[in-house]
């Protein structure tokens, strides 16, 4: 059981409590509520502690018997939690009655005034914390919580790149977040050009450059935003086509400033849980990144990702056996006696 | 959270139990059962009551615990029940194991001696029920199960005639009712002659006007019928077409005595509860009928359909909010944060 | 099923959302949690509809669809609703391990930030609201929880004095509420003046007053805070001697001004919920004073109280049927076929 | 697995549903309910053979798959179900919230027309059913829940009477049964004539001879009823003291003509099950009877009886090692590893 | 109730405990995990007897509760059992993470060290087990358990042959078996030879006699094997093409030795439990090689496997009307009401 | 969350999954069974670890997802796993039907052909296990599974010796282990004298010298004891007194070869969860010996003990705030808000 430890990954984000009521019921119709932990960058560092990577997960969380149960969740699956901050303010977390098939998910959030929110920047030492890594993975997310938050994750940064630490990001952009009274698009900005690898597509570089190009303009859109932010190594999309909330396709592609790869599509037929399926993703992506070529990165991201979608929670749980035997035996699903 | 005043519908018919072993057992496998509480007519009333209309539903329920929560669950989806009557039968109730795929469904019914069988005619003054209402809505269940039932039901759409309420039916035929000793057909047509909504096709006309349509001969047959019985209005049918258990598309249409209207197609891939699905079919023709045109209605309809397909329970619980969004964006079941 | 118009009660609390692990789990070894929705003021305005009293209850709902279930369960039990608003602040809401036997129970709230907390008082037109009411109860919570509810509290309070409407308190004191930057005690005392019926016992008086009575100081405490609280009609004391979380026995007194009258002990030998005991004990006071002498008002306040301790959630369910065999069989538990 | 085949029972009488919301939850509170099969001889019937007696149950059940998971239930008992008849009559059922502390458990019945009231006596030939059986165990329920079950009921006691079998009978009076237009008492006593072995004490003996003995005269009663009816060779009783629903103490005795025995008194602190823990009682006592002395078959009944109170659903499943080890044992529930 | 007792079916082997955590949960996500009783032959055998067969099965369990239950559940489905022995061995078992879509399931086993694999060969007096059968089952699980399993069955083979009994097998070779020193072919082979129907088709072929067809090669593999085991009077073989682990065709074929019969493909969708389809095409064939033509025997042996797939649990618990009526309606799933 | 680093303890024995019906259920009843993993010592190091505790547990695990769901328990639970082994052997099980009032739970193990019973002694360098630990706890469970892992074991305790680290011991002997060869006794003996802290009485010290002391006989006993093995440092006890299998009595009691030292008695009047109870007084005495005098190290064992009575599962997770507020509240059990 040794560990991977070529590389250290850190990553830095909120963990929230998911509460879904069971078989689809409304809330309403429910007595129970199931409950996972997840945040987007909580979910990569538990993806790639399961492949046997040596990740450590940084955020903040209640002094109470709710943070210790995502202490227990993160401790379970191999994350390094050394360096989470606990205080007196409540576990950030939302309810879900989950989409299927016509029936769209919705969702209420109770995270803008909870322990994350309320994370002091100065508790945490960045040259401590990632001494020795190789990693670093950031969401546009975090910064949009608090400002706390912002200020953590531009101090980490800024220390990533003194140390020439590999900058992973998902800059997604969320309306309901960004209340705390900075603009989203000049900060995303700032953080996209402090990072190395950029995880999005036409959708996130026209949000962040204003730009419009259309869906089909991968290559076009990441090579501008290459052009923008020298520092981008790699920009690396995954399109998804819905025939419905229960029926999907991805596919991926990467620009690496020289070259295009496309991946082949993967056909999910029947979606038990898409919450932090665009986590796996990166979680193959990062892990693929690290051991393999682009041609075999992008089948291992969309592996990861595509069995995602059938494990309940927010967290890919897949090993490195279950992950090489689906990316080699194409996704069949067969029966491992 | 105001009322759609506008228009108030009252709906008359029997709310049993229906007890389902859980995850596609057969009952010889369970130790438990999941209840739902429906009916043809009470799941209309409650499928319109959240859509926000003002509905009242007439029924019967025992005097006991069962009869109580049955009480709770109609209040609960905001459904008046203050001409609900109680008496000493007990709670008509079904088994049902659920069909899938190539599983057909097995149900096992026991309600021909319950509180609703023996409801009183005499209990319901149709006039101070039925007072400033616009709509009434009955099915072809209720006049099955006993010459009270049927009684009662005469004496409403009497009054309904003479108020010049609309009457919408679902004239449908099951041959395991009808069992008092009075023949289903003469009353079926006496029936329908003295509503102005019907909710039904070739089949259903067929089995009225004893002709033989077949199955593409809807306008024909809805000429038919609008013929014999002048006060139609409009004839509204829903098809259905079945891969499987869990895999099927339906279509709707209306003749209106002058025009043809036909919707697309709407294709549902993974069935979770296909109980109370032309009930929803009619929740939404009649919501569509109150607020929009004839394409509209039908896509409203469909809509309503095919989202309860995947929620559990007898009646849909869909928002008027959730509706709208669903018609609108055509049934992608996209994520709502 | 009429309803006892009589006497219209009104309440006003916020309403939240607990989340139990099932059987006596910490949290952190548990995959789904139990939710009931509770708060002292809607537990009583539940227990006394649920006993066929026309109850109105008064609060904020998150404009979303858990405020949505909130509501539907407050119309499931018949209680009027009309008067709630919604806005954007998500449900107030706690975790609780359950005490039992040695174990005490522990809570983390999440209700500071939430729906209620922020009500707006200008919402609530207390003479429309209270109009015809007789009875109206609130507790020491409302005031503790944000600087809106203690203002709308005092509105409604003010009306209920002008109206001569019977007010009751519970006016308990929690030490986690009150950050909002006024003092308990001063507002607490002021709004008792306000009131007519006082529940609580030395420990609440000497909280109120200062003093220093000792548990067995009952009549002393309650002839002081009598005098006063002129409007003071009554002082009603509830006390609970425990052997350990699950096993409790309880009594309670009066003191009218004039009289003292002190009920038997009822031993609770197996408790299965004891969140809300204290208000079904206010739910059988209020019931009983509508109907009964304080003799068996006492009685029938153990009884109601008693039995709560074995119902899960948060109010009492007990039917006026149920109570009264409870109080006339002597709380033997005996089937009733 | 020899089974014990000296001796061969039959028993006869309804199977019924039992439908319970799990952790006392009321109806209008539950998803899902508990199901258990039962029916106070069907549960003596599987007694025994889970003690492994030979025994055969005679019912009737309806013909479709409540009807077969019935029986699969009776033969994963061991209990031979050749003689059971079915018809195209539903499933009798009852719903009930169970007991608690001082919360009484509440029964709503659905069995008056089910397919064991509309057995038909001709379909039984009890020559051939009682062929070789030396017990035959019969209830006052049967001969309450209509004509036909009480014909086929004293048929049987003919058959029983011309091949000197053992009857045991519990005499019980239901009065929410004999709605069929027959009386109660004298039918039961006529039936009691026919048996042997009489399971009561004064309330049934004041029942059956409209005397009024107090409950401690139990000898004089069975003094009594013994000289009244000549064929009975034994009374026996078994008294409850109730501290609540949840906690109750045990005794019997017994009458045989000449002596009197009387048991310890065995204490239930926590039951979890009362349903069936009489008809546990009788498995306990037929048991001993076909084993033991007076003495010991007491200490088995209560045992047996005493061990139902905690087994969920409403037969005994105690084998005959858990038995003995219990009786030997005294009852302390040591761990068996 | 009459069983069908032309034919007197006897099976032999294993029957284990699966183990598998509920909505596709990794078993580190679990509280709980539901348990399914099955294992090749049993599963053949439970099926036969649901659909009104005579079938006993022979196999050793544990000698403790675990043993009681898995003796309950084969006589719950109506499986003879009075040739089962008991023994101090463990039941065996194995953990299962069901596969779905892209997942592949995993299996850990425990099953070496159990009361099958310690069975006492000595103990089965197969003339008088085979005493009037018909039909006897194998598969190549049971020789690869354990040499007293193996010593046994061929022991039974032997008998069979005497006795002119029709033997069907289905000879799969799983490499975690085969593990007590003895080589897996040889004796697969020696075994194949005793049986007169053989359930395979290319891989098992090729298996046995060291050919290499091709997957379209069945009727020349057929012809083969035919050729070398004289005995064998038919090949029957099930292809099963897998879009993924969720959705999959099944199709059939037989070579008489003279005749070749294909079956249409039937589409399964929404795969529920896929252990045991195998041995529930084993029912079908078997009942249909008793009823029918080849022709319906392999649309019913198609059937009874595609409905498996839905059937929660190992064995099929289709009846013969359920069988019946999926096969003349196309298995289109029609709710029966 | 800094961790006492102060004692490093070390644990060593085997985890194995228990499986028990739900409800005290017999698993006849079932369809699903709760799991927990425990061991006596890993329970003792989880006990220890989540009162902050630096825990080191030793075992091995089989090499499939079983064992790592194991493992993920005891990093959730804050114990080192570094020195734990994989090998191909199965994950040591058993299945309980629990216990309750009268009933006697059942076990039936499967443990001797495990993951733990196969270990390797020359997997482990103990040297490098125990460098800087000051407590070492052994049981004597683990020398009875097989003779690896009684040379293990001895192997560690000498290292133990050589380092002068306390040795804490649980010598229980079970009749349903020492099959591989060994006598108990003997061995037993060994392995005490290597221990410095003796937990047991009477009962095990007769086992192990051959005396036979009374129960009350504690002081003599334990002298006795210590003159014989005079490593030892204490002896301590707890006895428990049953009135039935859910409401026992504690006490303990300590012999330091000086003083005696009694503590009060802890009635435990509705237990949960027996399982585990011995090795959380372990937890609470090693916990108190490192920090307290003995009379406080006596009740924070006993009401670690209490508290594990009530906790599901096989390990405490009692936190150091909930022991210290059970031991200075008095086990009152009171809500903490």
């Amino acid at each position: 059981m040794t560990k991977n430890t070529t590389h250290k990954i850190v990553t830095f984000g909120e963990v929230m409590m998911r509460l879904c009521p069971p078989d689809y019921r409304y809330i309403s119709q429910t007595e129970s509520v199931n409950i996972f932990y997840g945040g987007t960058e909580a979910n990569v560092a538990i993806g790639l502690a399961n492949l046997g990577c040596d990740v450590t997960h940084v955020t903040a969380l209640p002094n109470d018997f709710t943070g210790a149960a995502v202490l227990g969740y993160l401790k379970q699956n191999d994350v390094r939690t050394q360096f989470i901050t606990r205080n007196n303010h409540p576990l950030g977390l939302y309810f879900m009655e989950e989409g299927v098939v016509h029936k769209s998910g919705r969702i209420a959030y109770n995270r803008l005034h909870g322990a994350f929110a309320h994370i002091n920047p100065k508790d945490f030492d960045w040259n401590e914390i990632l001494e020795g890594a190789s990693w670093f993975h950031w969401t546009g997310i975090t910064p949009g919580i608090s400002l706390q938050a912002y200020t953590a994750l531009k101090e980490a940064l800024k220390v990533c790149n003194e140390k020439n630490i590999t900058v992973s990001t998902d800059p997604v952009y969320r309306t309901n977040l960004w209340n705390y009274g900075e603009s989203a698009i000049p900060i995303l900005n700032e953080l996209v050009n402090m990072s190395t690898i950029f995880i999005g597509g036409p959708d996130e570089i026209n949000m962040l450059l204003g730009t419009s190009y259309n869906a089909s303009d991968f290559k076009e859109s990441a090579c501008d935003i290459m052009d923008k932010y020298t520092n981008l190594k790699a920009v690396i999309n995954k399109t998804r086509s819905a025939k419905n909330a229960t029926w999907q396709k991805i596919r991926s592609m990467v620009w690496t400033g020289k070259e295009l790869f496309t991946s082949d599509e993967v056909e999910i037929t029947h979606i038990i849980d898409r919450i932090g399926t665009g986590d796996a993703f990166a979680v193959g992506l990062i892990y693929g990144m690290l051991h393999y070529d682009w041609s075999k990165t992008l089948a291992t991201a969309n592996a990861c990702c595509a069995l995602k979608h059938v494990i309940p929670g927010d967290a890919s749980l897949v090993t490195e056996e279950q992950l090489n035997n689906a990316v080699t035996s194409g996704l069949k699903g067969r029966l491992i006696r």
